[in-house]
């Protein structure tokens, strides 16, 4: 076994057919220092267990996926999904205390697309904000800072009406630095002419929550949402993007999160060590500015 | 046979199968008064006698589909595309003289993807300026509008590196207006939270070449080139963004492009009577300000 790079954390979404159990067990036997949790499969287990699971493995907690789903007006639906973030928000605050001394209490944030049969974007951004403003207080309180994630425009209409980088800012500069960030993925933003600059911006006003990288390439799979590669198979130069979330000040773990038909058909440690050497390879070098 | 509005022109992609000929005749059939052609059937007839077809139509003619390809570097390669441009817009000029009062000489620029195996992104789109820089001149000796498409940021790795409406600005900020403008397609451009204050921009330095809408809906199809819909049959709201055109002062045609298999399958003078019928119910309310 050779270590991986010890920023590297492995998303849980990366090996998305394993149980926790597994995910924390093959995460850990790949030399990785960290992982990042799904809700769904730490509920599987209960809040608790994983818990102590988490705290059994030796590994930190980079960031628990996911809170958001924003845009619906007011109504009981609406209701139900706020109150599902603060859950969400207490989950993180567990985990991360329950990780190893370098964990960090973030939540990412999917901030949903438009609702069903409504054209007004600009209403739905406004709805994603105004969300934001009633959970801040109650992240602020569990020491828990949520991560605004803009997403590819491609997923603008059905999943997140938050597109850049620079918007995703835009939402969070209402807010204390430290409660509300942003989560810059490269897969969602390595297209955008001004993403260095934005960066750049990110990190001056403290608000790079979670770097995460994973890679692009064409053609798209028939599902969009699963056209993520490991660092380096794909036309992605990590480069730049890397260099300014270090030269930020940025010092926590670097998360690799792909959607990926075949990557979830791959044995989950042999998953978790392909991360790693094509992190190894593509983005490691630019992490020691 | 009730007249489309008047502002409408059928780009010829809607219709992608049919031949020149039919397709003249089916837009002329339809009340459409302008067109949109593509080089593919014009070559298939040959510029002179297209350029009779199409002035026999009486038909406007409102841009040609087209050049660009940009992004290779120096050889011979770069060098037979960049011919090739130098065709296409005399090709602009010849058909824009054949169509009937109110044509406008515009070619659309497609600016290329990624040369294969390459990762550099930003030195494409410096290519792009270049290219640009080299046809500036035989375009205004032409009487050509060179029209930079942003297209949509899905595309940036395959297609055309040029991914929002600022940035096709940045580039023809470079040339003198009249020259090397911006081709303002909603698709395209639609989730940019800063949309429409860029096509104010455009608007004000004059660098709207044309304006072409259709809709955006998902789940995207299999080929993500082909999602593309009759205005109103999808989550864009026309209003913000053709009311900004207009108040800029546009007064040209306003084209619609749709890729669509399932519209292609469509007996053509069929697909154009629904794309003027969803243009008139989604478009038209904000063509008069």
């Amino acid at each position: 076994m050779s270590a991986a790079d010890p920023r590297l954390s492995i998303n849980q979404a990366t090996i998305k057919y394993a149980d926790l159990a597994t995910a924390l067990r093959v995460t850990a036997e790949a030399g990785v220092g960290a992982i990042g949790l799904w809700r769904e499969p730490v509920a599987e287990v209960g809040l608790a267990q994983a818990a102590r699971m988490l705290n059994d493995s030796g590994l930190r907690f980079s960031s628990h996926c996911r809170g958001g789903f924003f845009t619906l007006p007011e109504g009981p639906e609406r209701r139900a999904s706020i109150d599902n973030n603060r859950a969400a928000i207490e989950e993180t605050a567990t985990l991360a205390a329950a990780g190893a001394p370098g964990s960090t209490p973030v939540l990412v944030l999917v901030s949903g697309g438009l609702p069903e049969g409504s054209r007004d974007l600009a209403g739905a951004r406004e709805r994603v904000r105004d969300a934001i403003g009633e959970l801040a207080p109650e992240a602020a309180a569990a020491g828990v800072e949520l991560a605004i994630e803009p997403l590819h425009p491609m997923y603008a209409s059905d999943r997140c009406v938050v597109s850049t980088l620079g918007q995703a800012l835009d939402i969070a500069a209402d807010f204390d630095a430290g409660v509300v960030g942003a989560a810059v993925d490269t897969f969602h933003i390595w297209w955008d002419p001004d993403v260095v600059a934005q960066v750049e911006r990110a990190g001056r006003e403290g608000r790079i929550s979670t770097y995460q990288v994973c890679d692009w390439a064409t053609p798209l799979p028939a599902d969009v949402l699963l056209g993520r590669h490991y660092p380096g198979d794909g036309v992605i130069d990590f480069g730049p993007i890397t260099r300014a979330v270090i030269a930020s000040g940025y010092d926590r773990d670097v998360e690799v999160e792909i959607f990926n038909e075949q990557i979830w058909a791959t044995d989950p440690l042999e998953a978790v060590r392909r991360t790693a050497a094509g992190f190894a390879a593509a983005v490691s070098p630019h992490l020691t500015a």
